[in-house]
């Protein structure tokens, strides 16, 4: 299946014309006066993209490609931003060549390769980065190292429920290798198709359960990175408390500090147990109690997801007038029952109402099934509307509960006033992706009819607005979408100043050159 | 109660005539030829200790001391060497003078001072090290720091569970305070007395937890840092993937990056239902995969350890053949009789025979407060055994499900062979402190009659032998005792080489003048 150059996914993954037209008729009910005619995709070959203007040292020219849409296809990733400007042909800045090592050997060779030319080098997995992660957003010469031929599992160590796997594998390949294993990564991001461990680890990418493992930092047992001053290998340790941890130094480190090549993961067995149910609420308020109580009572839910009425009728057709709350346990080990019993009976203490219910559903059963192929497909989506004018996006952050409210209403407010100014129609939903202890992890979607031509301006619009208010609200400007470029203005201001200085340090050292993915993180 | 300058505690917690003639009694029939005279402390004021060589500037003068004995108190931790060096009155290393902040702001005024006098300056908290960790193992003159008038609860949060807590606090002050919120950090290391919040973070001490919320790390919110270029603080996030997690590169770092003031902490609500059960095995082996595929069910006891039958035999006086395991269960929200049902039904399924239940116990019930007296009390045997020429001492380290056969034979063998080679006669003990889904954190005891004299040296060859073992077999060289000084040697050859040069990085960015412990985790 071949990679879309501009938009999510394969080209046979794109939705078809009957899909299309229901989603159309679907959205045109919410907006009777959005103009929806398609802008299709340019033909990249008649974009005039500029020549590479670098050559690959002979040794590593079978690894370089320097065609134009393989390049396009790599220039940036895939947020809403990044899929319109491809549509309308807005490609500034374009790596100049896309190398595809497959050996680590030739991760050395390309890295000293680029040091001693002192040429800026993106490290690249899947390419879903939805903040300007893997695009050289600056002059001059740029190298994108796609890791994609590294997507092997290497050794798999059953009794630890661990695997040692290299870092350009995307997730269903990761989870194929595993199966006959019994056993399971289980983290499941939305771009799980077409994101890679390497990027997982250096966006700290959150997963599938919504409490307890939530990063795949957690998931993390040792990492392997290649960096200018030689081959960084940690431990394979439960734990420890041997100085500040060189893993979390590493994740999150968005490919400035060096290049992922390899980790041990922590795996789990494939569960058998599993029970799941949908609580309606009259009030958010009192739904956002009860989910804190949940995360706060050791039940530990895989699945704890709070939609509004907005998000529960967009994406899951349930029309509630407080919230919609989807919960499930999962267990390899035991019956998860006498979980969710006490789980239903802290949503009905707080005025929930459970209305569907599914117990000990067989793993992939049809509701699954149906709901994970929803979520998956929810990006194509995104593009097909992005084609037709509308303004798609999400955002997402964490704060404390105590701070939820306020942040909530800062946000919602800062988000409508900001399409209000735009003189845009639309919808700002909220649903939490994660939920701990001491606080949600909510994510926003805002659905707008837009201006073609204009959209982007009008979701950066939206998109400053709204970071102003959360980051005012004390919430972080990312939970697990990662910095990237488009970040960085709030981040500067959120890392406390001498970390800040830190990881500078640790960057110089590492990377005197200044070449690994610059404009990111430091800085 | 006065703090023992030489040993562990308070003058008035240490061992009775009655108690002491009992312990005695019991190891002496383990070791009949050991000679059991008494070594009681010196007269510290007539050992000749050096004055100071600095004096503060007077705005300071009032926060220091350069008393003798608060010196020497201050001039080590609590391990078996510093407590054996404090009775033969070797103190070659003392701090210069104790200073004892009242505010944040001192903190800061002494740092300046110390920065721009280039004055070594340790942190310290409640003195409990057993890794050299606060000795002023240098030449030249020294100012320690003693958080210990930083005790107090400033904030709590009850929604978000969290409390704001100055660092100096130790163990039972801050659950007292914390205790007319119906709140506890339930965090209770073996030093809880006489450790404080900021030494569990500059060391990630491990707690209560066996599974799950095994390190302070897992309970920290955020960090409040005063560095020498700046006060470092965090925001208060329940999880981000901002970038690399500041919090975790000041988490273990021993007071090298900067001092401790503050922490938001997560904590817990006090626990309303418990189920405890013993069990014995008759193969350790067997135990010991019983005890995986407890960490590997998603239970997550809050107490699963594993004693072999030495330990069980010592310090539990429970006689088995292969091992006894302790578990627990425990929760504010839910009966916890089915998990430990569940879990019985492991153990029995791998040979295991539970005989002690004791379900639904109030807390602090009798059961509890005796092992927990014991518990606490282990250190001041400690004391008075190391006053009778015993060599008693703990290590520990953790490794994977995989590895740790081999490691246990590897370590008990490398430490009844140093024994055997120094002429010793002596037990090696070792239990479970904590529990992974990929591996255990083994901890061993030492306990064998030594020479008066020359248990320092005989200790420290039974510790190099027992480390170069563990860390030849996939060990860290500690789980959670910290690095330290002690520690060095294996530390540099276990850490990845680059994270090594970044964090040296860091710290000179930080720390320009190096005065901040030094000899520690950096070099």
């Amino acid at each position: 299946m071949a990679r879309a150059w501009w938009g999510w996914g394969t080209e046979e993954g794109a939705l078809d014309e009957g899909e299309t037209a229901r989603l159309v008729t679907r959205v045109r009910e919410l907006l009777p006066d959005h103009d929806f005619t398609d802008h299709p995709p340019p033909d990249p070959y008649a974009l005039g993209l500029p020549r590479p203007r670098v050559s690959p040292p002979p040794a590593l020219a079978p690894l370089c490609s320097d065609d134009p849409v393989d390049r396009a296809g790599h220039a940036r990733g895939k947020a809403f931003r990044d899929v319109v400007r491809n549509l309308t042909g807005h490609l500034p800045w374009l790596p100049d060549l896309v190398v595809r090592p497959t050996s680590e050997g030739e991760v050395v060779d390309v890295l000293d390769w680029c040091v001693g030319a002192g040429l800026p080098l993106i490290p690249y997995g899947g390419g879903s980065s939805v903040t300007g992660g893997v695009e050289p957003r600056f002059e001059g010469p740029s190298v994108t190292l796609d890791l994609g031929r590294l997507d092997r599992v290497l050794e798999v160590d059953r009794a630890s429920r661990c695997a040692r796997v290299q870092a350009g594998v995307l997730g269903p390949d990761l989870e194929d290798q595993l199966r006959p294993e019994g056993l399971t990564l289980r983290h499941y991001p939305q771009s799980f198709e077409f994101s890679s461990l390497g990027g997982w680890l250096a966006t700290r990418a959150g997963g599938h359960f919504a409490t307890l493992y939530t990063h795949i930092d957690d998931l993390t047992q040792a990492l392997r990175v290649v960096t200018p001053r030689g081959v960084s290998q940690s431990l394979r340790l439960p734990g420890s408390g041997a100085g500040p941890s060189p893993d979390r130094l590493f994740l999150g480190s968005e490919g400035t500090l060096g290049v992922i090549t390899e980790a041990w993961l922590r795996l789990q067995d494939r569960p058998r147990w599993k029970a799941t149910a949908s609580v309606s609420f009259g009030d958010y308020g009192r739904a956002v109690e009860a989910t804190r109580v949940l995360a706060q009572s050791g039940l530990y839910p895989s699945n704890c997801r709070l939609l509004d009425a907005t998000e529960a009728y967009l994406n899951a057709g349930v029309a509630v007038d407080g919230g919609l709350l989807v919960l499930g346990f999962e267990s390899a080990d035991h019956p998860v029952d006498a979980r969710m019993g006490r789980a239903l009976e802290i949503v009905r203490e707080h005025g929930g109402s459970p209305f569907v219910s599914e117990r000990d559903a067989p793993e992939g059963g049809e509701a699954a099934d149906r709901w994970r192929s929803t979520f998956l497909r929810m990006p194509y989506q995104r593009d097909a509307l992005a084609r037709r004018s509308m303004v798609v996006e999400t955002f997402e952050t964490a704060c404390t509960w105590a701070d939820f409210e306020g942040l909530h209403a800062a946000v919602t407010s800062a988000a409508r006033s900001a399409l209000s100014e735009l003189g845009l129609t639309g919808l700002v939903s909220c649903r939490f992706t994660h939920v701990y202890p001491d606080g949600p992890a909510p994510y926003y979607g805002v659905y707008a009819g837009g201006t073609w031509g204009d959209t982007v301006t009008q979701w950066d619009t939206v998109k400053t607005a709204v970071s102003e208010a959360l980051t005012a609200s004390g919430g972080t400007i990312t939970h697990h979408h990662s910095v990237g470029r488009d970040h960085m203005p709030w981040y500067r201001g959120q890392r406390p100043e001498p970390f800040a200085q830190a990881l500078r340090a640790a960057k110089e050292r590492l990377d005197p050159a200044g070449i690994l993915n610059p404009g990111v993180l430091v800085g």
